[in-house]
């Protein structure tokens, strides 16, 4: 399969792209990758790299959505910005999927405005994966739908649940609604009426109800349904108190230590990977036509790789036709 | 001053509740405190704590509200229950504030049932005193207003910000708005219109403008203003992934030390004393007449007497006073 990858997005410019890439190619035989992005930059990247011609391509794109700009003057003012051709190439077939590290508000946008979305699905949203005390869990939306309608969380509920059972092999994905409680009859008017239809719908016997902030870690929920405005909130603060509480760890519990300091630093740096977002391949844009992994910017070659893995997996596995077809045993809806 | 303790709240009983009251009349010479419960349960739990009867007084209350109960039935069923006299104290002003440690929606219910709320204020709210990288913050509101309107939002930002200027001692407290991004137009029209009234208005000298998830735990923003959905999010996010982190920690970094496993293990144990919730007091209801401090529902006497210490303070500070005087400084709006 072929996926395109956004080159020139992300803080760091396209050596990581293209190094991404390059570890990509090596770990999937079945994958070509069309880089998107300035020829005259690429071109020497692409050499260094001994990437493989055959199953790398560039595709020209002259200009680039820089990371602070606003998404919809990006989209009028450079429809040939590099992420925007990415989705071209996705609505003419020329790719079945696009990774991209840029401006997340303009790999959304653009994906919104071909209004390729799949059959039964009002409003996609970005789907990210959690590390909990069990595993993995899936949070769905963070953020490409702030003010959502409830069948919009209910579709979000099936996605995710397609998403965690396909990508992250969970057999019987549970599903939990973020909320400020508990009980039934807890939080505002968007979230009671959600949870009335999860709890009597086809999703009912793998509904667990409303779950609280703290319930996220512990790991007995597969898949969080939310919002797109809280979702992004719980995403960066989940970033932010890892990063905290990890200085605070390097200052009051390692740094003292008389003997074992070498030793402890190595286990920090140990953790600090396996929990770091690079280990989980992006966060898709689910219920689009093809495949959409958006990256964090800062994401360096071992983070593009696993974007462009988990890709290439959704490709593999047929994700969106299994989504459609549990899109299509809900009973219908308004929107 | 007479500080009202809920002493049946809490998921402890009243053994905390009596032991909290103990260590805060100690701390605070100028403190009496009314025990509010069972006066059965009460009495020995006094008698042995060897509390001066002189500034520790029992008032009866036959009922306790569970921490389960939905708020509006127990205010129904259970007008006699220890919370709800505590309000009752207050407002027939024979105490100058109240604790509790129970059902925390049950608070809130029984403070905006006597509707004395303070001049100017539309709606009370929750802070809660987070710490940061570099000192603390205030986040408001986490929990009385699931569904606020932007002149609240308004409101918590002045309060939020009295109360880090005279009880965290913050000169200047820095607001800043939580949103899904940094630029003037990002999340849904509740931000966007409470960005506009912060921007245009009395606090726009110490408004940053939209803050992310991941600029809380950094420590430039001294008061987080948000709506009760997220705010409540929020703070139990950051509980679960601290609990989360810190047991990570202690299994992959603590365990496998060769020398120093027990100096390390000491030092997880004074961090996670100095982050615990019982350090920071409780989380004050601000906006109603009186003074109502909402605990932790695991609080033990350290937490307990914290909470009492604030409320003190609040009291001797004449935060309401102050609260008053700087929404009096805001343009009229509507709510």
């Amino acid at each position: 399969m072929r996926i395109a990858l956004d080159a020139m997005g992300g803080d760091h410019g396209p050596g990581p792209n293209v190094g991404g890439a390059r570890l990509a190619l090596e770990a999937n035989p079945d994958l070509a990758v069309v880089l998107v992005g300035d020829r005259a930059q690429l071109e020497p990247l692409v050499a260094a790299a001994g990437v493989p011609a055959s199953r790398c391509e560039i595709v020209h794109a002259p200009n680039v959505v820089e990371m602070k700009e606003k998404p919809a003057e990006a989209m009028r003012r450079k429809p040939d910005a590099s992420v925007f051709v990415c989705w071209k190439l996705m609505a003419e077939g020329a790719v079945d999927g696009l990774v991209s590290a840029g401006n997340t508000g303009a790999v959304v946008a653009g994906g919104l405005k071909t209004r390729r979305f799949l059959k039964c699905v009002h409003r996609p949203g970005i789907a990210t994966v959690m590390p909990t005390a069990k595993g993995r869990c899936v949070i769905m939306d963070v953020g490409a739908n702030v003010f959502p309608k409830p069948r919009h969380l209910l579709e979000y509920g099936v996605m995710g649940g397609v998403f965690a059972k396909h990508i992250l092999n969970v057999p019987e994905p549970k599903l939990g609604l973020m909320n400020v409680g508990e009980e039934e009859g807890k939080g505002h008017e968007l979230v009671q009426k959600t949870y009335d239809l999860f709890r009597n719908g086809p999703l009912k016997d793998r509904f667990l109800g409303n779950i609280e902030g703290r319930d996220i870690h512990r790991g007995a929920i597969d898949v969080v349904v939310t919002d797109g405005f809280t979702g992004n909130v719980v995403l960066k603060l989940c970033e932010g108190v890892f990063e905290f509480v990890m200085n605070m760890v390097n200052q009051e519990i390692v740094a003292p230590l008389p003997n074992d300091r070498d030793v402890a630093t190595q286990a920090v740096r140990g953790l600090l990977g396996k929990y770091h977002y690079s280990a989980f391949g992006g966060a898709p844009l689910l219920g689009v036509e093809g495949v959409c992994i958006i990256c964090h910017g800062s994401s360096k070659d071992r983070a593009i790789a696993n974007a462009l893995g988990v890709a290439a997996l959704d490709v593999r596995v047929k994700l969106n036709e299994k989504i459609v077809a549990e899109l299509e045993a809900l009973p219908p809806g308004e929107e």
